[in-house]
């Protein structure tokens, strides 16, 4: 396997000379149909508003094939250290599948082992809780569970709660609530501890360290809170679980009713589908619903394998959006899901995209040149199209967009208005959109022309079940890895933010020389 | 007053002739306590941490002498026509105090004392409610105010009411709580629904046109999901306000228990101060807490007269965000409280900005060939520096950060950990990463190398009261404002959004003849 850098390929120089593809004049009804690829999870890829055409896939495909993108995925699955600097393996595509097909791989088979038994402790341990032979202190059953954990603890299983809690609560299968506290912000937590009740309530601590400044802190704000509150017998370590390394100091401490392990191989934002999601989406939807959340995300890196681009969704995604960085020169990409339940999916993919692909030095630590990863923003629609549209339609930037969408709501619930119903009209909305966009509208008033020539990509499906929530988490997060192997970078550490911990420690321990530092702790009142 | 295109001053040439500021070489404690201008409500507007030094501040004083930017404010503030395409005055500052000392100018007199009279007239209904002297139409005492309105009858007036919910309830003046519905996906509504009881719920349909699509839909789902639940002697008429304006359809209705009125002076994304935000805050807060941070909002609007730009820091803000993307070339700007009730102002802000900037034609209709707004997301610290940060500290790209922080908490709920109380952590994090990302720090291991030179600002106070909340608001309002004047563009309208409501409009009747657009509905199932 050969690593080397974007600047470095033939087919990068090809690209630059290809002629650009003008959307507004391609665009066509035979495109749309065509353009589509199946990513799993019984959604599909469409990326005929994107601009591309046969010359510039055909050399994508060269790109792909030079940087050996599906050899190097293949590889990562069967456990190659892909995480350089840090010398790990990343292997969160077996909390949902094994696809590495070496049954000699002895590291694989331990570690699918471990993360499949950590699941079922898990199952069994929600379905006791559901059941009511784990109860609260105080002999109430448990009805909220409440994450405590920052960053991938936080950010994906809240993204994902979200997405799910309206499809389960139909189905009949909200079992409980679940809430989270985040932020080193005491705010945060003061604000969750008064909506809920501390009887009925099970804390779920989430540090793969168990160093975690932030939660630390607010488990020992929660617990204090639940002690203010004298309640007779309520005894908080009995409200606890913990969710951590099996290394870590959380680990052999008996202060937790439970805990569950994870390891070093599963990156915080690529937890989700590990025992940092697991846990608290299994106690709030059951194990059927996490099941076919993960089933979902298995069947779309399964098809991430495919080594044709026109066959293999994320891998042609990456592709495309390279080719929008860095040849086309865009610098941001909008995430727009049609669909009230994702509204906090564009909040986790930006953290799984810019922290993966913020990196200016390669996987061997060597500065390049090239830009890598685009900042990533986006709110769900129709909302976002009364605020921020107005830049992505006639701005002075172009900003690629992904547009997702379905054709039924989780609820049903709906009504008719002026003719057609909320989630007709919310689709109606989509596609105009995407037309608006590509399309354009000429007017001799300037403010109202629309140049179009604005690119999109759409992924659409049926509903958001948790089988298409998994689907569309995977999907992301394979397009951030072949991104990451495009740009030859290492999409899964995260150095950059190890500065700001350090100066902060000095800081609180009174041990800072740094008069600038100083200085605004001073202005901050610390 | 002249208008011209920011290419055609003088101080723009200047300004690329100048020296860049490396913020590394030149940060120090003393610049950090010089650099500092009020900003009203308490707050200080840091601006140590930004590539500016005497020489480019002086350029930029005479870009705004140039592009008269404070007289241009006060012409806005005396009623000239500023927003030029539809031709309206531009009046949200009024809303929170009269500036404009001309006693003799009718049309800022009439329109004083009609938003005044609204205000008042809401005033007293929040009163009546509070005291329980309007009740439900089962008898039951008004709990909890659910606003239907979408973008800017949403984003602003959410994200006040989330950044004062705190504050209120710990002075025990949360006197009803507040919930949105916006999306015009129905499980938006569904999910609301079902988190409340109905009658005890005064919901308050907020469009100004009186015909947003999303809003009329959702009015007429809740009304029917209220039936739905077939408690007798429930009226919805009963249990439900409108905010418009007095020409549009919902003004002429016998529909609503009570109607506000607001008028096309005061722009969606402008009117959290108006009506729009003051009916759900007065009843979520009471007048007294609303006035306060209407009282902010206008110190904040009076300190924006100020033509020298180191004593005026919307319009020092406005100008350094010009010199980053039309000199540095810097494409996006990260807005970053370190408070978590403000959890949702990003979001606001983004609208605000990027509805407002996002533009590529000059106030008369012209096209401009430099660029405009940025695009502008941010999530609120620490939760970010777990997320997005690694592509601040290392992408590749210098993303212009803009940070906002707080002496105190507002619950002053908190607890000690490891030497410190979350309050205290949360600011050393946020004076650490103004450090780490203007200093940085070399290793030569490339991924542990962090380059530094990159700016931010910081606004700090004692505690999100608010008054400060209000003055925040504004300054961003204002700042947002003398951009689009250096700009020469129009800030306050939003043509861009038009196409898609048309082309959803032409799709939804059935008399679409675009080929692609049909397509596209055809692969969502509509």
């Amino acid at each position: 396997m050969e690593y080397k850098n974007l600047d470095r390929t033939e087919s990068l120089k090809k690209l630059q000379d290809i002629p650009r593809v003008d959307i507004k004049k391609v665009l066509s009804a035979k495109r749309i149909n065509e353009m589509q690829i199946p990513l799993g999870g019984e959604l599909v890829y469409s990326y005929a508003a994107l601009p591309v055409d046969n010359v510039i896939l055909k050399t994508l495909q060269e790109l792909s094939d030079e940087q050996q993108l599906t050899e190097k995925y293949k590889s990562l699955l069967c456990g190659e250290v892909m995480n350089t600097g840090e010398k790990r393996m990343v292997l969160h595509h077996l909390t949902r599948g094994r696809i590495c097909s070496d049954r000699g791989n002895d590291a694989i088979n331990e570690k699918e082992s471990f993360y499949k038994g950590e699941m079922e402790k898990i199952y069994t341990f929600a379905e006791k809780i559901r059941r009511g032979e784990i109860k609260g202190s105080t002999g109430k059953k448990f009805k909220t569970a409440v994450q405590i954990g920052i960053g991938g603890s936080d950010l994906g299983p809240r993204a994902m709660y979200i997405a799910l809690k309206n499809y389960a609560e139909r189905k009949e299968s909200l079992l409980m609530n679940a809430k989270f506290i985040s932020n080193v912000d005491p705010d945060d937590a003061a604000e969750v501890m008064e909506s809920i009740d501390v009887e009925t309530t099970l804390f779920i601590l989430v540090s793969k360290s168990g160093t975690t400044q932030e939660t630390l802190t607010n488990r020992k704000l929660v617990l204090e809170l639940m002690k203010r509150e004298n309640i007779p017998g309520l005894d908080p370590g009995k409200h606890m679980i913990a969710v951590t390394s099996a290394t870590s100091p959380l680990a052999s401490s008996n202060d937790y009713l439970a805990s569950f392990f994870i390891d070093d191989y599963i990156g915080g934002r690529y937890s989700s589908t590990s025992a940092v999601g697991g846990t608290v989406l299994t106690l709030a939807f059951g194990k059927e619903i996490f099941s076919e959340f993960l089933s979902g995300a298995h069947e779309a890196d399964v098809s991430a394998l495919e080594p044709d681009i026109l066959k293999n969704a994320s891998l042609l995604d990456a592709l495309a959006g390279v080719y929008m960085r860095n040849i086309l020169g865009f610098p941001s990409t909008a995430i727009l899901p049609y669909s009230q339940a994702l509204s906090r999916f564009p909040a986790h993919l930006q953290q799984l995209d810019m922290e993966s692909n913020g990196k200016s030095v390669n996987r061997f630590g060597e500065n390049i040149t090239y830009r890598t990863g685009p900042v990533v923003f986006g709110e769900p629609g129709t909302n976002g199209q009364h605020s921020f549209y107005q830049l992505l339609h006639q701005g002075t930037d172009i900003i690629p967009l992904q547009f997702i969408g379905f054709s039924s709501s989780q609820t049903g619930i709906d009504t008719d208005w002026e003719g057609s119903t909320s989630q007709t009209k919310l689709k109606a909305n989509l596609a105009a959109q995407i037309i608006a966009f590509a399309k354009g509208r000429e007017n001799k008033e300037g403010a109202k022309n629309f140049k179009g020539g604005r690119p999109s990509s759409l992924i659409f499906g049926e509903k958001l079940t948790p089988k298409a929530l998994g689907a569309l988490l995977a999907h992301f997060e394979n397009k951030v890895m072949f991104q990451g192997l495009i740009w030859n970078i290492n999409s899964f550490d995260q150095e950059g933010v190890q500065l700001g911990k350090i100066l902060t420690k000095e800081l609180l321990s009174g041990k800072t020389e740094d008069p600038e530092l100083k200085e605004y702790a001073s202005l901050l009142g610390n």
